[in-house]
């Protein structure tokens, strides 16, 4: 964007410079839209795919999504927010559009898939209606349903559903968010009485930032240490009244406004906290641990510690939304950056000619079309995860395993797709410049909502090291008896394993064999297999050599054990997220076999190729250090990406256009068409001037004469 | 942070790994905190040395941002923050606190340096307060100052210092903002009324965004293309009332509010539009382009390119001080994460012992830390900076390439400490958790009012190709008439020039004398020689490969020419960013040199050594591609980075109190030890319990007997 004509005139030399332009050459020509044999992206086709396996539901969302009455309105103070979204919550129940999920015993559908799509589509409206709405029904009800019984779900469920019982799901407090079995609230069982009494025992103890119970909600699943008999039995969940008639907190209920937040003010959070307050022994939600009369306790689950993360599990679907509602709030910042960017002009090549429309400078696709490639990745991922998700939740594949790699596919997709969203909001915003600011034009208002996302249903940092756990200990299990030279073994192995997991998880014996030579002859780096074998290496090799180093820990005192882990925390959760990454590129690539009509393929196949691409160019260190790349080869990822991003540029719009969303949903005035037309006027403005032969001259052309 | 008494007990096998632990023990012991001859921080003199050259006006500023009443208070609405915000200015304009840069003759101190080093402080206050001062000081005041001359000053700064007269500064307009030479708005001279006439010709020429226009501004400097005798000689300012004394627009102007942003509620942006608008001709600040009554033009510059770059360059100091306030933020929202993250627990190493201090987590360390060294390293940096704007302004050093000099150290360093800004308030965001997100902890306000920064007073891309830019320039005037070879050259060059630039630029002249070889012996990492040597090289090397793939560019069509400039763009921001870190990291090692305290300079060694250390990381692939670290040594890097944050660890609560901010300053509940009072009691709580004899017993230990 500096005057180039001024740059070119300044003599540069020939120095030494690598040609890397030369090495990305080899890879084909860079296809030009204006060219008659340019692929055309088929819009509508594409619109179809990504709306996915529940598009109907997504549909029907939207349409609800479009309605004035559903959306944010900017500027409202924070009670005149609440008020709106509680209000926009009885609508929803009304249209019962989010009871999909309940049994159809009780007016729902049993379809878990097509709850979390359209329970998604709401961040569009307005996240604080989205997060609102997955608490009263996603967290409160969903505790109800999940960890209640045929008695709790006749009686309870109903009011839930139809929203005349808002509730609070109390389960984090303000000393534990991430290490949720050690919460500091009990509930004892009092023989005598019949009832179990909630208590909170120190401040640290307080429930905190749990929506719906600052203002509206009337009743709270509460997580307590569960103790009968003078026995802890670990973290269970009891459904506790917490508001009377008159909108008052019960005798014994104490509870503080969280007051103002970063975003999501439609909200109402808030602190709970108990002292000495009774319910019923059948308040216990109690699928996996009863209370009898007498006191005794039992349970199905046997151990104390599965137990407890069978009842955290149920409670997935939050992860699951928002991976889905992240993503789709990364698709409307790109919707509304990239037409933005595709009529915004500012600076011009040569001193007199048309300003340059923004994005076809090389920066500003470079800032905006990888993230775009991201978005559909973190898409394609996600429609994964959701039928992955439906499996198991309609009972269609449900074994403990695919459970367990139900919640890893969680723990792995939401931190990248959360971190994305606000990476991608950010610089959308910026790319529209002070434009951007405005909260008109909807990007630093979303940005300031989905922040939280960040760190709730789970601290991103956390979950991918649950990831990394769960890799190392299906790392440990295919090796255990295996000596050196293990890794030479699995790459021989991966030839007859090839299949992808139905967890998601790729397994580690899958190395692939000697991509190495393939990745240095040329033009391979667009070869799929090579990408694969890539992404697919680094997370192994990552893997197998924290493995290595953690091994003496066995032998350690437990301190120590524990200090020679945390020596391994950060490499451990880049392991994680570059198997995330390795399941987004999975997906990605599976979706293109799955796309009919050949110009978007190619199209979907560049833009495959800018998300896989990218990822390497990202850990390209990893790549050289570890030999897996040369030099050359390594340089010439970056020059090809360069040429990629040249490639998808004129299809850009198509792009953005086929995530679906219509004006009602961007309601970005930058969005509109409105630069455009400022600018034809202008330039009207001055073919007139030019024409009335009024326009001044440039002082400088008269110092010329 | 998962259960690694769990994790241990998973065998791992003894594959194949690069153990990079043993090359990074050649670097010499960790040191202990508790070790007998651990370093001690002198916390005060590290302070006075982070309060720079105007400590004084830094600390008497800071005793103003401390009052309550100049502070911003969370969840006003935007009309309330807009007339608080302007009711603090009034107390400002009463102390006399903004007026240091004004002349003696008019009651100010002609104290440039000062001036912004207190107006920076400001940020800890409310950035509404800050950046509506510097509009009506900083811009609007400054341009009256700088553009204008002794009659302009004597009639029209009285008012305004005093706040009299708020103004606004309508430089950018809807179409125009970082290409500001190609404004629309006119300013015609009419000869016979002696007046000119400010025209707005379409909608794209609306100002916008001003601060001042919505609501309290009565006066604005306007700029506009200047026409006389049918001649446009290019951008100047005009002087023009825009209210009258009962707050209306007077005729002929328009305008509308900007309404909400995304932050920075307490000012009152908007538009302003002029429709034949007739100011005196004596309106024109006329300090570098005059026009007499007869409508003769003159201007003590003769080109009206360097005169349009001399007018704009007096403006710098808006860039100036977003630095330093970006920097100040980044210092606050480490003080608060760091302090939070040296109290907070969460997870247990055992299954029964206490629980971690999250700060003692790898992960935690390497959020946290590396962004403190880079937050120490922009505050020496602004120093220098700063120190080099006051040369300038009051004259000391006033050349015309001190000025080119003090605009590139601008473009180079105001992008990097609001990016980082950004980055920091997220991270250290995240690192507290849900408590981050609550407005009374700070850290979501003060980055959403500091995400502007990134793109006002220049969009930090455009800036940084700017610097760029003068890094060709001075590229090319080096080694015009060299040819092949020329890089050796310099290499040999370097040893007698090796002295840093006043103008903050590094000559590309220094490279240094083969330190690839030092690079990969033992130890050199941590040596500052090698350091600089990586740093100096990347920049140089960048700088001579896109000046080679430039080269043609002189033999080709404009628009060929410019594509092959916009190729390169994404490496020539790149080559920028290099650049400012090169001259961060100078700046940091300098200030080694003046800590006296040994036990301070060793601490901050190590922070100086983590942010050269965090930049070869950053920057691996390239030195790795570029044949300048051996994949052994690159590997040592990140090594060697976690063995830094272990040593400074234990000394991060000292290096974020040296900072100097109070609790009124800081004004977040988790930064005053609330939470270890809250552990306090649940562990008093618990002991007690245990002691009464009353505690319940855990199923797990019931089952094993």
């Amino acid at each position: 964007m500096v005057d180039t004509a001024q740059l070119f005139s300044t003599e540069v030399t020939d120095a030494v410079a690598e040609a890397d332009v030369d090495t990305a050459a080899d890879m084909g020509p860079i296809g030009s839209a204006d060219a008659p044999d340019a692929p055309v992206v088929n819009v509508g086709a594409l619109s179809r795919q990504l709306l996915g396996t529940w598009a109907e539901a997504r549909l029907a969302a939207r349409e609800l999504t479009a309605r004035p009455e559903m959306q944010r309105i900017e500027g409202l103070s924070m009670d005149e927010h609440r008020t709106r979204v509680f209000g926009q919550l009885k609508i929803l129940a009304a249209e019962g559009q989010v009871h999909r999920a309940f049994p159809r015993t009780l007016g729902g559908f049993d379809d878990h898939g097509g709850n979390i799509a359209g329970f998604e589509e709401l961040v569009t409206a307005d996240p604080s209606l989205q997060i609102k709405s997955g608490v009263q029904w996603g967290l409160f009800g969903a505790a109800v349903l999940h960890l209640g019984t045929a008695k709790h779900h006749d009686e309870l469920l109903p009011p839930i559903m139809d929203l005349r019982v808002p509730g609070a799901f109390a389960m984090t407090e303000i000393g534990h968010g991430s290490d949720v079995a050690r919460i500091g609230t009990t509930a004892t069982y009092d023989t005598e009485a019949g009832e179990f009494v909630l208590h909170t025992p120190f401040r640290a103890a307080c429930k905190d930032y749990l929506g719906n119970a600052a203002k509206d909600g009337v009743a709270a699943v509460v997580f307590a240490q569960l103790i009968s008999q003078g026995v802890s039995h670990g973290v269970h969940a009891f459904y506790v009244p917490i508001r009377g008639a008159d909108g008052a907190l019960l005798p014994g209920i104490g509870g503080e406004d969280d007051g103002l937040k970063g975003g999501l003010n439609g909200i109402d959070n808030g602190r709970l906290h108990f002292t000495n307050v009774r319910v019923p022994r059948t308040n216990l939600l109690n699928r996996y641990g009863d209370v009898a009369a007498d006191g005794t306790y039992s349970s199905p689950i046997a151990s104390p510690g599965r137990r407890f993360f069978t009842m955290l599990g149920t409670l997935v679907q939050g992860r699951v939304s928002l991976d889905g509602a992240a993503t789709a709030a990364s698709a409307l910042a790109l919707t509304i950056a990239i037409r933005y960017g595709s009529e915004r002009r500012q600076f011009t090549a040569g001193s007199d000619s048309d300003e340059e429309v923004i994005l076809d400078y090389q920066r500003h696709q470079r800032r905006l079309l990888p993230r775009l490639a991201t978005t559909y990745a973190h898409t394609f991922a996600h429609d994964e995860f959701l039928v992955k998700f439906d499996a198991v939740f309609s009972g269609a594949a449900d074994t403990d395993e695919d459970r367990q790699d139900l919640e890893t596919l969680a723990a792995a997709l939401k931190p990248l797709s959360t971190w994305h969203a606000l990476d991608t909001l950010q610089e959308a915003r910026e790319a529209c410049g002070g434009a951007g600011f405005m909260a008109a034009n909807r990007l630093v208002g979303l940005r300031a909502d989905l922040d939280i996302y960040a760190t709730f249903e789970g601290d991103n940092n956390v979950l991918l090291q649950l990831v990394a756990k769960r890799l190392l200990t299906d790392y440990s299990r295919s090796f255990a008896k295996a000596g050196f030279g293990v890794l030479a073994r699995s790459a021989v192995r991966q030839a007859r394993d090839r299949a992808y997991h139905g967890s998601g998880l790729r397994s580690l014996a899958q190395t692939v064999v000697d991509f190495r030579s393939t990745a240095r002859s040329v033009g391979a780096l667009r070869h799929p297999d090579v990408q694969r074998a890539l992404l697919t290496d680094r997370v192994e090799t990552m893997i197998a050599e924290v493995a290595a180093k953690l091994r003496p820990a066995t032998k350690l005192p437990t301190k120590q054990a524990a200090d020679l882990f945390n020596s391994q925390q950060n490499e451990l959760i880049e392991a994680a997220r570059a198997h995330a990454e390795l399941l987004q590129w999975e997906a990605f690539t599976r979706a293109l076999d799955a796309t009919a009509d050949a110009g978007t393929r190619q199209v979907l196949t560049w833009l495959r190729d800018l998300f896989g691409l990218g990822l390497v160019e990202k850990h390209l260190a990893w790549y050289l250090i570890h030999g897996r790349l040369s030099a050359q080869r390594a340089q010439a990822v970056t020059a090809y990406i360069d040429r990629l991003n040249a490639r998808i540029r004129p299809h850009a719009l198509d792009l953005v256009t086929a995530f679906g969303y219509s004006p009602e949903h961007l309601r970005a005035p930058i969005a509109t068409g409105i630069e455009r037309e400022r600018q034809n006027e202008a330039r009207d403005y001055n073919r007139n001037l030019r024409a009335s032969g009024t326009a001044p001259v440039a002082e400088k052309s008269t110092t010329k004469r």
